[in-house]
């Protein structure tokens, strides 16, 4: 003897999302057993239209609702500048952040021969499309430091050398307030490297 | 700017069910967009029914599909046994372990006057009126172990002392494979009390 039908299925449904595991997608749905039957209603429509309603947006491929996204509609950022993340989801870390007033470009991935993952399964040639015709000054590299995020990086860097076209990366280091006895190896190496200097 | 308003609104529905915070939901609504059309069809749709499909099994008060649930409609189970507990998923639990082929009895809470929950407020009517009308052997009581658990543990054996019915409840003390190092004094403490004799 199992639950009853509707709520083993819903548990299955949990179970798919990863890190969602037996017990919890249990608890989760037993949570919603003492719900409102209106909020579970608006919870399941909202998860029916996700995918009709979620499309890419045709300049930097970032999550919208429209073509064009918000992002790219909005006249008062800074379009000659381009973030280049690796997920959407950067995207919102960054404008939560709140500070970044250019424009973004989701390459839904990074490159990585052993993944089989090459340059042109991610949405490289539309960055460079973008640079070629539109007028970017900056392409700032925002992706995470990896051997896949360098390997990234340098492709870009490398692709857009003798395009008129400046080319950074965001600063490795020590995140901020973080306890240094907790700092990994290789992320201290780096934050010596990278090191700046205060005065002579 | 924030995420397009379906994503928010979803990742609002993810945030109502407990244990569930703000980065936990962004990250189950980004894993469900890369999912199938159908898988998120099937997904709403079981959320949309659960409130209509389930209901409360007359005689036990489980979650039930039917007026009567699975367990109570089973004739090859022993009817003269109630194993009463505190929650639905309690009832899952016990039929997990599967040793146990008697029927239950869910309080839907335990007896606790600081919280303004008295005996009237849960399911104990029902269940006196059980033990008086069907031929039940024994009621074994399987709460928590805990001030509300112990005070509806006594006032039901109470409620049942001149009722020709025997009353038990589960055995409370270290459980199986545990650390001895990581077990709580009161648990020691009972683990100790309620020691069984081997031999003289």
């Amino acid at each position: 003897m199992k639950y009853p039908k509707i709520i083993q299925n819903l548990i299955d449904c949990f179970k798919k999302i990863p890190g969602v595991g037996e017990k919890t997608a249990e608890r989760y749905v037993l949570a919603l057993l003492e719900m409102e039957e209106e909020t579970l209603d608006n919870f399941a429509d909202y998860l029916k239209n996700l995918k009709h309603k979620i499309i890419r947006c045709k300049i930097c491929h970032n999550l919208s609702e429209d073509e064009i996204c918000d992002i790219c509609k909005d006249m008062t950022r800074d379009h000659s500048t381009i973030c280049v993340v690796e997920e959407p989801k950067n995207v919102f870390s960054f404008e939560k952040a709140g500070t970044y007033l250019g424009t973004y470009h989701v390459l839904d991935g990074l490159i990585s021969p052993l993944e089989g993952i090459r340059p042109e399964n991610i949405n490289i040639a539309s960055l460079l499309e973008r640079v070629e015709k539109e007028n970017i000054k900056e392409v700032i590299i925002a992706v995470k430091a990896c051997v896949e995020g360098e390997t990234t990086a340098m492709y870009i860097a490398k692709k857009l050398e003798d395009k008129n076209v400046k080319v950074s990366k965001i600063a490795y280091g020590i995140p901020l307030g973080a306890d240094m006895g907790y700092i990994d190896a290789s992320t201290l190496e780096i934050s010596l490297e990278n090191r700046q200097q205060i005065h002579n």
